[in-house]
């Protein structure tokens, strides 16, 4: 152990109990989160706020405490532009993939608020960040992908709490916004995030309330003692 | 739109304010959350509560509403006898890969607790759940996994609000539980947790308090409008 630690024991402490109205409150911005694509109100982030925010994504779990993530906070409008542009590519190839009434429901969804909310948020994954061997990832190497997931979902939570709404854009091609921000080929990008204040959100996930596709029941994704026997399974 | 959504209109409501107090509460749960290997009380999780915390899960938002998530609940003392022993063949491997003090540092670290948690829940993602064409995931093929690493995050949470400790055990073969638990090949194993009552945590994570790995300052890891430019790096 190093010596710079020998003065602090590494001793447990009693463990804060939440009581039933704390848990609610966690329950219920949980439930309350959406992804948000539009209704962004144009007003900046206060940046006491911001930095709330992404103080609870970098207290995210992480493989080996690695924190292999990185914020980068994207409000230039010309980067913007050129995100927003590599999304309508990306777009137009989307909706070529889907046939039908399916199609026409698709190109009905606004999937994006990257020029309308006052901030986006890239969030990395630096695959070389703490050396080549890291405690946990040694057999299953996208640990520390997953770890940056932990540290989106408590930014997401967070910004909830803050009236702030998040919107995770997916429909790019990973090497357009490498190129746009000068992402090096060992970090990965995971998530890109529109961020905003809202007014309003939607009491459902949209593509529940659009038809899209219906909320599972929770018993139906819960087993027991393994993988379930074949038969009826979630659509 | 399919006509058994015609009767619902999709409009946005006024959302939902969190006081200071209540955004208190979140920040609370974020950062007492730890990574628990021991010092798991045996005693089951009450029904009602486990409830809570997988309905939190299957709150978190995913790709195209596809909800790609299943929880195995494992209880039976052969399975999980059968996982620890996968974990410390994978374990006797990862030790290797250290050097010197790391190694003996490493050695002296507990990194599970799949036989003295009383609850192990194997969390995973169905690629082939909403079809082979799924909204979001068109350009960007790990949204499902990110998916379904957020649930975790979410069922974490709500774990240490209801008092309960999670351990992410990801040292072993994913082809080794794969057998064990009878998951078919288009399932892929996100997390396996250990789960169960604790009393004490640590006030950091115990790799930080050990001196495996320091704090980053959270400045290192917000950059603005791109990549930064060639300098120092968090290490």
């Amino acid at each position: 152990m190093p010596p710079d630690m020998s003065t602090e024991p590494v001793v447990p402490q009693p463990a804060r109990r939440f009581d039933e109205g704390e848990r609610q409150v966690l329950y219920d911005i949980i439930n309350a989160r959406r992804d948000v694509r539009n209704a962004f109100r144009p007003d900046p982030i206060d940046p006491a706020a911001l930095r709330r925010i992404l103080a609870a994504a970098h207290a995210a779990p992480s493989v080996g405490f690695m924190q292999p993530w990185d914020f980068l906070l994207i409000r230039d409008p010309d980067l913007r532009a050129g995100v927003h542009a590599a999304f309508l590519r990306a777009n137009a190839e989307a909706e070529e993939m889907f046939e039908g009434d399916r199609k026409a429901l698709y190109r009905s969804l606004k999937l994006e608020g990257i020029l309308t909310s006052p901030l986006n948020i890239c969030v990395t994954c630096d695959r070389t960040r703490g050396g080549k061997v890291v405690l946990g990832r040694t057999h299953n190497t996208d640990m520390d992908l997953y770890s940056t997931v932990c540290a989106v979902q408590n930014l997401w939570l967070a910004a909830r709490a803050e009236g702030v709404g998040i919107g995770w854009v997916s429909i790019f091609r990973p090497d357009d916004l490498r190129g746009l921000l000068g992402i090096p080929d060992h970090v990965e990008i995971v998530a890109y995030l529109c961020a905003g204040y809202v007014d309003e959100l939607y009491a459902k996930p949209e593509l529940e309330a659009r038809g899209w596709r219906k909320r599972l029941a929770l018993e139906s994704v819960i087993h027991h003692d393994g993988w379930p026997a074949p038969g009826p399974k979630p659509g």
